[in-house]
């Protein structure tokens, strides 16, 4: 059974009480659980996880190098700042499939650039949670392809 | 019963024959066939067309504010160069999904910026034709939300 | 008796459906009427059109060299973006007025710019549909000093 | 009966002597004198002035905060430069026109800027001493429409 | 016998009215003229047209991909705005050469830079309607080492 | 008994009446009676002025080099764009404090240089009114310090 | 009693051992001793903090949402780069007061911009220990104006 | 005689108190004394002037269109600021040479650029006070070749 | 007989020798030797050299001047770094021809600017060899035009 | 006996699994073994330590200031973002060298800047594992030139 | 004897040839013997040089720094590109002048920038050749103040 | 036995004399006599040359070609200007390692980029003259490695 590290930055914990307007109202608990039973649905096993720290994110992915089958990233303020998590993400060797809740090319302009983007499979961002969801769809059959 | 238009813009009727290592082996009409289906099975009309002419496509869209609940768009090379299609987006009041079949921000520095994105509800790329799959899935939910 | 062609670009013909917060609510059907009424009044022959496509804008403005006395053009969108339009005006060496009906210094960065204001006599922008009665007034005055 | 003032920034005082090539061969005191007919004819009061003093014209225009009902301006080399002048005429919450003589964006690219016209309902250039004229009979309508 | 389409842009139909202090005197039918008869003695079939439509450029280079074996075009103001007709010729999979007839690099900066260049095998300016019997004959060249 | 100069740039006598949404409610002549309080309450003389004009603006603070012993300053507008102002604070060899009502980094991007903090101790921004109490408290310090 | 977290970025542990022309002799904890005296003299609890981690700072950010009435925060270098701390800051929605020791604008050229500014209630730099001491004060004038 | 407007811009007449590392300890009196005397010597009135404001040294350059053959300017900090004495100057019809006593160039890069040097006929900088009579030499030159 | 200067920048005399996947298998003096079979069927001399130094090429242009009609030019690295070689053309008065054998709009950016097109007559790029026929060709009827 | 650190950032500690077409087959453990035997030949004691945490490696060079007499570090990716490394490095007042194993500047855009390099001593990048060897030398130069 | 070098760059060897109306009609040598003439009458021993070359213009400098007592130098296109020359006076340690026939601020934006004049004592362009005899007159008073 | 050129540029024959704050005391020939002893030593013959020249720059790297098996090179002021340099070293095919005295990236914006890097095998600069025995030393390991 394929593994799926589905990873996410700073201040996602936050979803929920954070700017509903933009975030919409779901926690992250809930996001959590619902990639869990798509997951578990799609026949993958999907390992959830959050930091606020661009060193753990870092750790992860070279994690996931040796125990998962494909990422799903929504790599948050560190998607426009972070060029370690880029180059972490290219040596892991795994897909990874970058995920926004909010549409970011709609916010301001320092949002409108990832550093994750050029090293991601492809990019999935303003569709809320759902997000996650189809993420997870497309990285089952990237790995498929791959075989 | 709810009517997505397709669109597709300048030189995606070429899909198949043009640069397979970019864009992958499947024609078009298989694309378009596929979204078909996908809409079938989701309770959805397509309607999915393909023009070189950004006039064509502002006319579709237009058209689209009085036919079609929801829109997902591949503007294929307009969406570096065109306002006309971001305002007509804008004017349609519809939702609109921006769907790219290779991951822009790996390519050409003028790919990197889509007029389109700030009036797409969201932007799914980098996933080949079942970018567009996503798409139709994710704009059903988007229509239903708004009801 | 002279004859004006006045020409609107991209979108105007969603002219009060499309964001009257913006751009007023009178149709483009109605500011034709008020501007051949105004023709009429001033002793010139209008000739109002609209196009969603660049191609046609130029059309229309290599028929106005043989045809017309002046111009009157709202490019819409185009005006950013195109330097057919720029180029089609300054071959057919017929003075040219700019109209917008919103002011476009107060919208967004990309609207700042237009590629017709180098190759047009003046530029009119941010009163509405009066700005195209001005436009009028100002190119019949236009054509009698070229005498 | 509504006051209008027309205010004229650095070196217009020269107009008639300074290049008539660009700015044509009237005197301000002409421009002036047809703006007071123009009001007359239309009903309003214009009071017509002219200041090389950035300080001065902002002056001004907090007067006619207190004592117009709208304002045209020709702000000349300060409409380039002046964040105070900008910063006036938001505060003076009454609406303004921006009218320059020549058509700046066929001039250097440090005048294709203006820092006025953000806080301008509408600009006129271009169109000579009639753009006076068609500032007045558009304000008119603006202090009109806002009642 | 090699055909060739010589595809020509927006406003080169008014070559010979228009500004012949850049453009020269003759007229684009004389030189289509001029091309047909080079193309007969170099033995080479020379399909040559003309368009103010970014649409139907496009449309023509994709006709070109089943029915040329060369491509030698002037597109005119979308040299500088358009990637559909890059895209096109990339597409295309044959070899295009860019003629202008007046030296780009000599006239305003917006035209200094050609979207098409970078996928033409060469390019030609400046040099008049030589310009385009240069073109004719190193095409012929192209095809040749081609095989 | 030091003295200090608090000086205030264009428009903010229009303080109370200007965009309190930005600004605040209080008048000029308030935030000067409080000044004065301040100062009193320090054992600092605090002479409070405006002036719309930069030039005035620069003749007060070479007064300042031969009167004052220390100057708080709300450049206004005058900030952006008054190298006239930095060369006078400058040279005056006074210790000198920036004061801004308003967060002018949440402001339009033209707000955010300010070419006066280069030659100013220290800056405090977007605390409204109390921002000139603090700067009247540091510069006092500024003043001890420096002997 | 209200809580106020001031919280310190890298390297602010070695003030008083670095830099003392730029920082001042200090140490941080005397800036620490001096604050919470400060702050028991107004009747605020002051919970003073520093860390080289851009994550513990994003952390503490978070537990403030919940535990703290504002926070005053010299992120040090962070402020150049963290666009995580902007979105701490934003989402814990209580005031900030962003402080520097010294006077950013009269350093290197990458130290002018900070994310933190536009996020904070007001900012305060380039007037050493006494800025923290100052941005106590307002942030209890804040704390009690939002009530 | 010929008569030339020697004119000083903000903060020269703080020179010998101001920066003597840069400026020299020369007061602005003495300059124009020296300039008196080389211009009696060279058969030329000259008149010297200062202000600290720019709507001042507008309305000189506009009187030396009517009383003066030349200008030498020392524009000071409205240098790299002020497009309304570029347009005066341009206006005036007289020849100006512009002055600066230290070299702009090793100083800060908004000092690099001026405005009044593409209206100017030559620049003289880096030179002190020696610039003054430098330009008061040429300028004589220049009043005569224009005759 | 017409004669022409046919001049070659540095490293050109690597050719064949240097990446002849970029620039093709011929050698430097192989391309002379075609050139001057070229030059003596039209009739004219050919004066073929190379030179790595900048001022040789200078001096050669100006030798020019006196010595020859016409000039056919590849600057090589030249072309994107002398302004010396631009004004020695200007000041030529000859007519010139730039060739480059690659097509210099595909190749890394900084050589995509050319100091040298904008004295240029015109420019040929991309078609190898065949260029600086093509280029002879083309300065034969330049000069013949030229009369 | 002299103390190094020789410290490594964030995805170096995935050396000889992670592109080794890039950065060569060795293992960071490999490196470290090579960097202790070269200290040990030296007369060094190398301290040899590699994270993914920005805060660690500012953690890491405060302790540098007390325990090392130099510091040799790969800062990885941070090199490109850290500030906080910048200021750690300046503050710790030890010779820092700066290595890269692969030649930054050929690689993206986004590599070619350091914030680390302008407070090192030199920088030695390009020449793989050789690199550290190179900089452990050279550290302990300038550590026996600094006494 | 002081002694000086007056050295001159690429192209002007054809003063008098080349385009007088933007350098006049007096030829390189004139200039020469104007120089040698008011060298003579100050007293000094003039050096006048001109050559194509860069690196025999850098020559020349440190042949300066041995046997010169300063510099004036035109160094015409060299200005806009030459770090060399820009080093080798600030090497030399001699005072240097920066001379230009026309005032490069009115040509191209490429002319307004010269790397020689961080390094010049003073700049004087736009005289003509009366600016090499001001500079020589500049030089002496620099060099007697040196002493 | 494996040659090496070690080539330097412009005014690098200075040293000793220029500026021994940046480049330290050493003259160019103490550095050549260390740098043939290194080679010596470590069994290569190194053949030590100067230029001011670019152009005997490009000589000396088309002669490497032949007659070296790896190069280092200072190229002083032009590795900030030199594209002629970059593409001979390109050509020649031969290993080069870059070295710089001083560390580039503290000293002026313009000279943090080379067009040099980008050729090297790798940089080393901020050493001093040991810069050269590391480089080298390291080109002979590649030139080992290289086989």
């Amino acid at each position: 059974m394929a593994t799926i590290f589905v990873l996410n930055g700073p201040n996602l914990n936050m979803l929920g009480r954070r700017e509903p307007g933009i975030y919409g109202g779901k926690s992250l608990e809930e996001i959590g659980e619902e990639c869990r039973t798509a997951g578990r649905e799609a026949g993958l096993s999907v390992d959830f996880r959050q930091s606020n720290h661009e060193g753990i994110l870092v750790d992860w992915i070279q994690e996931a190098a040796d125990s998962a089958d494909g990422i799903v990233i929504n790599p948050g303020a560190y998607s426009h700042t972070s060029i370690a998590i880029h180059d972490a993400i290219r040596a892991a060797g795994k897909p990874a499939i970058e995920v926004h809740l909010s549409n970011i090319f709609t916010r301001e302009t320092f949002r409108h650039h990832s550093h994750i983007s050029p090293v991601a499979v492809g990019v999935i961002c303003g569709l809320g949670p759902t997000g996650y969801i189809l993420a997870i769809a497309a990285i089952k059959q990237v790995i498929a392809a791959r075989g």
